[in-house]
């Protein structure tokens, strides 16, 4: 009953939205069962590739130059499971960055007007796959963005949390499961 | 496709553990289906009515001379599903408080080492039910607690913030219904 | 806990079997969530486009001149509990049609041995989705057919009965949740 | 892959709600597995056997002199699936019996103003339990009712009726898992 | 994503059916989560205690004087997904056991017409529970018993015995986990 | 609640991992619901055809001359029950084959360190597949072999072990569904 796998990939990868299928992480990380993975890359779907049919009747562009991406999978889990579980990792983000003035809106971070997060879940065959992504420059997006350089983070302090939100997020998924093994059921 | 009922009542009841069971709110208030109920009361559980087997093992009490409670009840859902929900319940009232001193860790709110929660989720034969109450006053409690009067909190800005946090619950388990809506899936 | 869409459209679609996947409410008319669609228009399945194998394997074609079509998705949902929601749609076509020698046999509506209608239930990787259509005409079907006309229906009651079809299949979804509401378990 | 259990008790039960419990069916006549148990008696259930918190609420008494009852069990399934083959039932035996002026409303008959029949569909730990029962005679009911006998049937046809109700309910349980068995899924 | 808890209890336990409820290992032994508890005793469970109605039907009794004992419990579990478990302990028990004349049938183990084992599997509100026994005596037993003694176990051996199915049993739900983690879907 | 379909082909088919697709013991042998199917043939599937990415990872080729295959389906199961059910057909055929130094490890059968057989569970959008096959010769595998032949079995015997093997799981199975309609729940 140990935690999900956390890993922290060095190198630049461009997100492209074919990361968004079962057994990523495993196929190139070798990580077997739940993980999270991280890393920072640009990011640019193609309207072929988007998963979010809203984002696609918008006709938005998803779009940024650097971003620091989250890539979730837990298998044999519900989709609406999957969204509970995203909706958490946006707000284990949001306290992360203890900034006054940042809101999450669902799985939306804002500062002021400026949105500093993409995010989506949806399902495959096997699992419940999340993509999340925040901005670490604010130009150059398709919407008005906020970025975490902006906020004053260093490129070591963009990666530090990364791996502080994906080992917080995968202690809380751990923590969530234990929960439901220590109460007793009511009429 | 419409919102859970968010009721807010306005007298004090006293909260002993048998408000956590099957239709609480069915019974007493009439709303059938999915709901969030807020009130104000004192809370005492005896041995006998607690549900956290963790506290009946540590021999904790749970205790609190006034606190402000939300019963919430899902038909029809895992317990692990349950857990989800009561974190993000968590993590819209600890952004409502806007305070910098407040940590969420799981289903827990701190404001240094004092206390300012406590919460249970648990299943009964046909839905999940979840009980999150914050301390108002912080004398009078088993543990070191911080109460929302020492957050400069009115009885008047008590009960708001009830109603306010029941309302974005509410607003954000929708959100999360719809966010399964709209997306094809993946490999 | 409002009820799932329902949405009468106006002008002729032809079916031809790619209206059955998921999100067709959703990227065509912006219905988000369940809903039941209905609307006229003539049918005709592709053997590649066939859902139902034990048609392909029949060599059935699946064709009618001008029929009234259903289009309901259901998200989260089994296959099978959208195979029982299928079979209380025909129900109630069955009711609404007030015809003393109309049989329903499983998704199947017959007056006396003309076939009035097809159906079929499906997964998608999001939801459950069903189709079922009535014939208006009755010739040129590639089976002996009953249609809507020879029942005395008018275009005008056509179209009612489509809307008011939708709203009791909607209710009655509606009123199997709330029923799930209501009752404490046995033992 | 055959079919649920259907067996008529030819003595008759005082349907008391302690029938609505797992396996009684199998306590009682050996049946295991899913099962629709038919048999005919009077019913008189005290309110603290009641199930339905509705009627507790409202006040409401159960009682029927004479009534042809169904008790109905399905292993491993979900309470919203449970009151889908509720509602089946309840058609089914609409048109079982042929009676032009017998509305269904929900999992309720009523022929005019008058109550055919009372139902109720709850959780076991280890099932899903239906009762559903018609009444025979029409006096001595806490509302207006109807009756099989105002509908001109026998006590032989009573018994007939029970048997082909739950013959012809066993076997669209049984289509409706055929049904699964039979299609790809889509897009 | 490790492995459920393995422990080996050395002291006496008298087996009496109220092992067999949920948090049992928790309440005990600390043991939060999936787990398996191993111990040796004797068995004798009240009428009033037994969960398989057909030993209850049978009047069949259920005691030995000296049996090694294992306690199971899966959260968030299907009933079925815990006999299909139970089974596994079972054919793992047996394959270790290394002895020619052993046949496994269901969940029971023999030995010619000796009966090896007792076991069931059922539900509580949380979790999925397994009880499964070895006689090590095979006297003074209900039907014709065979034990561990009888093939020539030593007292020594047969802890060991308990250990090593213990901890290929918590392997083998591992290794099932991870099966579910390396597959592509089809179509 | 009868069992399901177990049928041996006593032609020969290639298998190539097109025959892992949902309702392929429908389409090819009429066979509706849960099934089995056993035959005799060569096996090679290509890597574009392999649903184990473990094996695609490792570079593995799928390959053997002469090969007993199970094709197994179950529909409306998740993948986790469907890998389950796997073992125990691997624990199945082991018993069967009563060879002293046959071990089972997960879902491989070795004698020795000649592997014996290979098998994998994946999902369909409407079942969950199950592919087991045993060497009949042991010569020309990719890696060490071990065969039926090997073991002394003569192509008649081969053909009765598959039978046995598939009557066998279908009358697991079947006492798996019948072990969950005799409990009762517990606290």
């Amino acid at each position: 009953m140990n935690r999900m796998h956390v890993f922290f990939y060095d190198k630049s990868i461009a997100y492209t939205g074919h990361q968004l299928s079962s057994l990523w992480a495993y196929r190139n990380f070798g990580l077997q069962g739940d993980s999270l993975v991280c890393f920072r890359g640009p990011c640019s779907v193609l309207p072929t590739e988007m998963v979010d049919v809203e984002d696609v009747l918008d006709g938005s562009s998803i779009y940024g130059p650097d971003m620091l991406h989250f890539i979730v999978e837990h298998f044999g889990e519900s989709l609406e499971a999957g969204v509970l579980r995203q909706r958490l990792l946006m707000a284990i983000i949001k306290d992360l960055l203890e900034c006054p003035d940042l809101k999450r809106d669902g799985d939306d971070l804002y500062i002021g007007d400026g949105k500093l997060s993409i995010s989506i879940a949806t399902s495959s065959p096997v699992s419940v796959m999340i993509h999340a992504a925040l901005n670490i420059v604010s130009e150059g997006t398709p919407v008005k963005a906020a970025g975490l350089y902006d906020l004053g983070y260093s490129d070591g302090r963009v990666a530090e949390l990364g791996i502080k939100a994906g080992h917080l997020y995968a202690g809380e998924m751990h923590s969530v499961k234990m929960a439901c093994c220590k109460v007793r059921g009511v009429k």
